[in-house]
């Protein structure tokens, strides 16, 4: 049983939707694996286009994974015709982001009218083992979308 | 008189270069405008390909601009022979990243053996008018640098 | 001149208020100093009651003290009648605090009809001197107050 | 079995005692309810002299709270002769703190020989239902005992 009640039916759909057309995923090569009331799940293949000074993805593109799911997460406890932004999230970093694909993985904590709060974690994916390598709790916000 | 005194005096030099050998810099586009004993200043262009649902600058790549300048600030402070890396940060976004050219503009606040707190600043440019759309502090380890 | 212009012509007042409303200030011995568009100044004397295992003021203690310093700036900038709850802090720890008074100072970056944005420090105080002790970023919600 | 393998046999111990050091716990009623490796549980009674305006607690208690429950948790991992010290810490405040009680539960994400990550969440108790009030996630400092 979902922990959570989509108001908008098509929660599916929009959020897809919404991460679809956002040029910066596919730049980054990042793609939705899972979508649930209040949780997504997104994955990215390491790419040395992305890489700091170690070879280890960099950690801004480590948080435009976590923050997009997050935001994938809490849009679809969104009502219909909302736009999404976010107003704020802190990332840790604990381990080099080193490994074939990352994985990003998002739930809703809290609901909110405006704000909702989530949670996030990346993992970096060595011959089918999972290093947590950062974390993520953000804010994000709902706005009527214009137009 | 600058606020702090460099341990290394090849600071510039080093502090270029370890931005330098990172490609996610030079795949966003991000070029180093002016680095002082625990400053920095970082300029980007506006490029479609890194935008978000609305044509703003995703707010991860807005992160990755922003957490390198405080890298670039916080390594001029640090020893010859040390790596770097961030332990974590947090991003306020205030205003949509909308703009022809973006400065990310790090400052650091207290420097010290094994950390470094910086906080930065970044602004979008239209029509010469700057429009701060993001902050971030942030917490940076200096490491013995390995081989 | 302010950088920011107050919606209520009563700003000094019912910040003042909102802060002598909360029993938490007193038993801390937090007082206003200083109340300005936007800005706020907050001072807490030396009190071995809320120290941690080295003798100096918890940091949860210079948490309530930041905290506090921005929802007072961010009231100030709040239209009559709003009520005021925080989102989200971060607190950056960058040295004991250890003195004999404590000064938390916030701004406003960004106030909004919605969410208010502020920044604050605090600094110890030694025979004069002053040391920065924390910082903070936090996100102010305004509401409408009931009854 | 428990996710982390102390370095001290004597964690327990140690970590009871550097919480029975801190008066702030002491003054604001605060406890331990327990202790395991890599995780802590505090307990606090609603107490009207640490309120905000809407006779909620503090958030800065609660952060003091939530604060304590990591540096508990974290500190159980850290090796015999440690000091311990909080680096930085975010609290996202997701209600109002209105309880006859409160917990803090504590656990850590990744332990370090110098930084150890803690995420903890804060709930409210009325009539035996828990309410989440606020999480923290927070960068702890292991430091060699002085004396």
């Amino acid at each position: 049983m979902p922990r959570f009640e989509p108001r908008n039916p098509d929660y599916r759909a929009v959020a897809a939707d919404m991460f679809a057309r956002q040029r910066a995923m596919q730049t980054l090569g990042i793609s939705v694996s899972r979508i649930e009331p209040g949780e997504a799940d997104l994955a990215m293949p390491h790419s040395a286009d992305f890489t700091q000074q170690n070879g280890f993805v960099h950690a801004g593109i480590i948080t435009a994974g976590l923050d997009n799911a997050c935001g994938v997460a809490a849009f679809t406890l969104m009502p219909a015709g909302s736009d999404i932004l976010t107003v704020e999230f802190k990332t840790n970093l604990l381990a080099p982001a080193k490994g074939e694909r990352f994985v990003f993985r998002a739930t809703v904590l809290k609901p909110g009218r405006t704000l909702t709060f989530c949670e996030a974690k990346a993992y970096a994916l060595n011959d089918g083992a999972e290093t947590l390598v950062a974390t993520m709790t953000g804010t994000l916000m709902a706005l009527a979308r214009r137009g």
